[in-house]
C-alpha cells in the first residue's frame, strides 16, 4: 500500500446572503481528500480512524452557514482546518468550482440596473480554487476554467518541420479558438483573492485577442506572463489550451470560393498545449 | 408504413463576415429533416429519390458562402427552399440553434471597449429557430433554450390538496430555478427577427425576477403573457420550466439555524411544467 | 391557454426483490406528467387543484415498495391508476426507462455461474415503457434505446439523384454503424412484456446482422417488419436509426493503400432515418 | 517556463481486419503527448522543431493500417517509437481507450453463434493502456475504466468515529456501487496483455462479489491484492472506487416499512476512495 486517500465528491451547496432585499450568492462544487493513517482501515477492515465521508458531506453544509463564503478560497481554508482537528488526516485537499451567477439585468427608475435577488448564468466559465494544508504548511491555488474564446484572425501557424505524414499547409490567417483552463500559485496571499484573480484572467484575455499568434504555445506563454506581470502574488501559473478546430470548408467542388468565411466547428480530434511558467 | 421522414443532424458551420478588421461571426447547428415520396427507398431499397444526406450537409455548406447568415431564421427559409427544389420533397423541416459568442472587451483608447475580431461565450442560453415549409405555407418558429435563472426569493408554493403521499410543506420563501426553454410561432413575420426575439427573452425575464411567484405554473403563464403582450407579431408560444429544487438543508442536528443561507442545488428529481398560450 | 400539462421527471429508483440470497433488481427512472383541470393554477395561481410534483416522487417511491415492479410496463400501469385517483387529472402518462443491470459471473463449484446479488452494467442499451391513460383508455408502448450496433461489410448505397451540390461517391460495401431506438405499440396485451420485446429486439437485430443493406431506410422497414412479423401483439412500431458515419481514411499521400481496414468514427454530423409501420 | 508538453487528444480510429468473411474490429481513442526541446516554440514564436499536432493524427491513421492493432499496448508502443523518430522529442506518451464491440449472437444452423461482422456494444466498461516512453526505457500500464457493478448485500459500515458533524448510522447491510477504474503497471510483459488484463479485471471482480466488505476502502484493498496475485506480471495497481450512494427510502410517513427493498440511486455526492498497491 504506497499511496491511498479518501473523501467526498460533488458535495453542492449554494449560499445565500442576505443583505435585506439585496442577497449574494454562490453555488459551489466541493470535493474533500483526506491522507493520513488510514492503512488499517484497508489492510484490516478497521474503521477506527475513517471519519465518513458522509460527515464531510454534512460538515461543507455545517461550515457553509459559519463561514462567510465570499470567496471560494476563503471557504477552502475554513473546511481545510476542520478536517485537520481529526487527528489521523495528515493532509486535507479541498477543490472548490463555483458555477457562475450574475444578476438578471431589468428595467428601474433610473434605466436598466441590476436585480436584487434574480440571477443569470451568463458565463460558461468557472472559477476554481484548491487548498491544500498539512500539519506544516498551506499552498492555495485558484483558476478558471471553462474559458471558451475564440479569435477570427489574427492567429498563423507556419515553420514548421515536416515528415511523411504531414500533409498540413502553412498559414498565417487561421481561426484560433479554445476552452482554457488556467491554475496560478500564489505564493503571497493577495489582498482579495477574486480581484487578484480577475485581473490574472484579463491579463491572458487581452493577450489572446490583441496579440498576434504564431502557434498556441506561444499565445499560451505570452499569456501566462501576462498574469504574472500583472498579478505580483502569483507564483506559478499553468495554462492548458486545447486548440479547437475550425476548418475552412472546400466549396470549390460547387464553384464557389471561400475566402475564410465558411468553417466546420469541430469537438475532436483536438490539439493540446500545456505549460507551467514559475516567477524567477 | 405509415410516417417516414429522413436528414441530417448536427451539422455544425460557422459563418464569419468580415468587415475590414471587423468581423461578425454566427456558430450553429443544423438538423435538416425531409418529408415526401420516398416511400419505395423504404419498400423496395429503391433510392432514386433519396437525395443523400450527405449533400444536405454540403448544401449547408455551400448556402452559408451565398445567404448572409445575419439571422437564423433566415439561413433556415434558405435551406427549406433549396431543399424543395428536390422534387419528391414534400415538406423541408429546418432547425437551427445558435452557439452564443459575444466580442470580448479590452483596455482601449477610450476605456474598455469591444474587440473587432475575438470572441467570448458569455451566456448559456442558445437562440433556436425551426423552419417547417411545404409546397403551400411556411411556419416560422423562434426560441431560446437553456436560459438559467434562479430567485432567492419571491417565491412560495401552498393552497395544495394533500394525499396520503403527500409530506411537502407549504411555503411562502423559497429558492425558484429553472433552465428555461421557450419556442414561439410568428403570426407574421417581424421586421427584425433577432430583435423581436431578444424583446420576448427580456419581457419574460423580467416577469420572472419582478413579480411574486405563487407557482411555477402561475410564473409560466404570465411570463408567456408577457411575451406575447411585448412583441405582437407572436401568434403562439410554449415554454417549458423545469422546477430545479434547492433544498433547504437542516442544520439542527448541528445545533445550527438555517434562516434561508444553506441550500443543497439538485439536478434530478425536478418538477416539469409546460404550457402553450396562443394570442385569441 | 391552449395545452398544459405538469409533473416530476427524473424519478430513480432501485427495487430489490430478496428471495433469500438470490435478489433481482430493477433500476428505473419515472417521468410523470398529468393532463387536466389544472388551468387555475396558470391563470389565477390557485393551486387547490395541484397535486405537489413532490407527491409524485413520493409516490414512485410508495408504490415501488407495494408493487412487484418485475416489468416495467406494468409499474408504469400502478402508477397512471394511482393519479387518476385525483380528480382533476384527466390523463396519467408515464414514461420508464430501465438501466441494465445483469449478474456477474463468478467461478463457482461447478463452473462460472451467476452471481445471486453482484450486478454488472453490461450493455448500453435500455428498455423503455410509456403508459399514457386516461379515463376511458389506457395505451402501452414498449421500447429500446441505446442500442449500439456496426456491421463491417453487408452495407451499400447507390442508385441515388445528384444534384450540384452532391459529391458523395456510390458504394457497395461501406460500414454501417446506428445506435438505434425502437418503441412498440401494444395492440394487445402480450403475457409477457419482457419476453415480447426480447423477442421484436432480437428480430430486428438478426436483420440487421444478415439482411445486406441497400440504405439505412431499407433497413429500418425490413427491421420493423421483423418485429411485427414476429410479435403478433405490436400494433404499431417507430424507429430511429442514425446513420452514424465511419469515414474511410485517405492514406495515399503516405504511399499506402486502404482497403477498408482504417476508418475514422465520427458523431456528427450524422443522418437521421425514422419511420413508424403499422400492422394492417 | 518549468515544464510543458504538447500533442493531439480524442483522435478517434476503427481498424477492421478482415479474415474473409469473418472481421475483427477495434475501436480506440488515442491521446499523444510529446515532451522534449520545444522551448523556443513557447518563447520564441519559433515552431522549427514542432511537429505539427495535424501530423500526429495523420500518424495514428497510417500506422494503423501498418500495424496489426489487436493489442492497444502494441500500437501504442508503435506509435511512441514513431514519434521518438522526431529528435526534438524525449518523451512521448501514448494514452489509448478501447470502446468495447463484441459480436451479435444470431441464430445459426447449430443454435445461436456470433456474427462474423456484426458487432454490438455489450459493456459500459473500457480497456485502457499507457505508453510512456523515452530515450532509455518504456513504462506501459493498462487498465479498465467505467466497470459499474453493484452489490445488494454483503457490505456495511461500522465502528467508524463520530464528531459533531456526524449523523450516518452503523450498518451491516447496505448496497455498495461503483464505477470502477483500475490502472496496473507491468513490471515485466505477459505473454498477451489482453489475455492477463482480464485475469486481473476477473479476480477484481470475483473479490467484489464474494467477499463481505466492511468499507470501500477494504474492499478495494482486497481486490488489488487479488489482481497483484493472480498476474505475476503486474508491478503495481491503482484503484480509484466512488462510493455510488443508493439511499434507502424512507417509507414511514406512508405507513410503510422498507426491508431494502426500495432504494434512491443518485450520482452526488459520492464517496471517493483511492489507493495505490505495489508488489513487494
Amino acid at each position: 500500500l504506497v499511496r491511498h486517500d479518501y473523501g467526498k465528491a460533488r458535495v453542492r451547496v449554494l449560499k445565500v446572503r442576505r443583505r435585506g432585499k439585496v442577497h449574494d450568492v454562490r453555488e459551489i462544487t466541493v470535493r474533500v481528500a483526506l491522507q493520513g493513517a488510514f492503512e488499517e482501515s484497508y489492510t484490516r477492515g478497521d474503521n477506527a480512524s475513517v471519519l465518513p465521508t458522509d460527515t464531510m458531506k454534512n460538515t461543507v453544509y455545517a461550515l457553509a452557514r459559519q463561514d462567510p463564503v465570499d470567496r471560494i478560497e476563503g471557504f477552502g481554508l475554513t473546511l481545510a482546518r476542520q478536517f485537520l482537528e481529526h487527528r489521523p488526516v495528515a493532509r486535507a485537499t479541498i477543490e472548490l468550482e463555483e458555477c457562475p451567477w450574475t444578476r438578471v439585468v431589468v428595467a428601474g427608475r433610473q434605466g436598466r440596473e441590476p436585480h436584487p435577488h434574480a440571477f443569470i448564468r451568463a458565463a460558461s466559465e468557472r472559477w476554481c480554487a484548491r487548498v491544500e494544508q498539512d500539519r506544516e504548511e498551506t499552498r492555495i491555488e485558484s483558476g478558471v476554467t471553462g474559458l471558451r474564446v475564440m479569435k477570427t484572425t489574427g492567429s498563423g501557424f507556419a515553420g514548421f518541420p515536416r515528415d511523411q505524414y504531414t500533409t498540413l499547409q502553412e498559414t498565417d490567417d487561421r481561426i484560433l479558438a479554445t476552452d482554457m483552463d488556467a491554475h496560478w500559485r500564489w505564493a503571497e496571499a493577495p489582498s482579495d483573492y477574486a480581484v487578484s484573480s480577475s485581473l490574472a484572467r484579463d491579463a491572458m484575455l487581452e493577450v489572446f485577442a490583441n496579440d498576434f499568434s504564431p502557434s498556441v504555445q506561444a499565445t499560451l506563454h505570452a499569456m501566462a506572463e501576462a498574469a504574472l506581470a500583472r498579478v505580483p502574488q502569483i507564483g506559478e501559473i499553468r495554462i492548458s489550451l486545447p486548440n479547437l478546430h475550425y476548418l475552412r470548408v472546400d466549396l470549390s467542388p460547387f464553384g464557389l470560393d471561400n475566402p475564410g468565411e465558411v468553417f466546420i466547428p469541430t469537438d475532436e480530434p483536438h490539439g493540446l498545449i500545456e505549460a507551467t511558467l514559475a516567477r524567477e
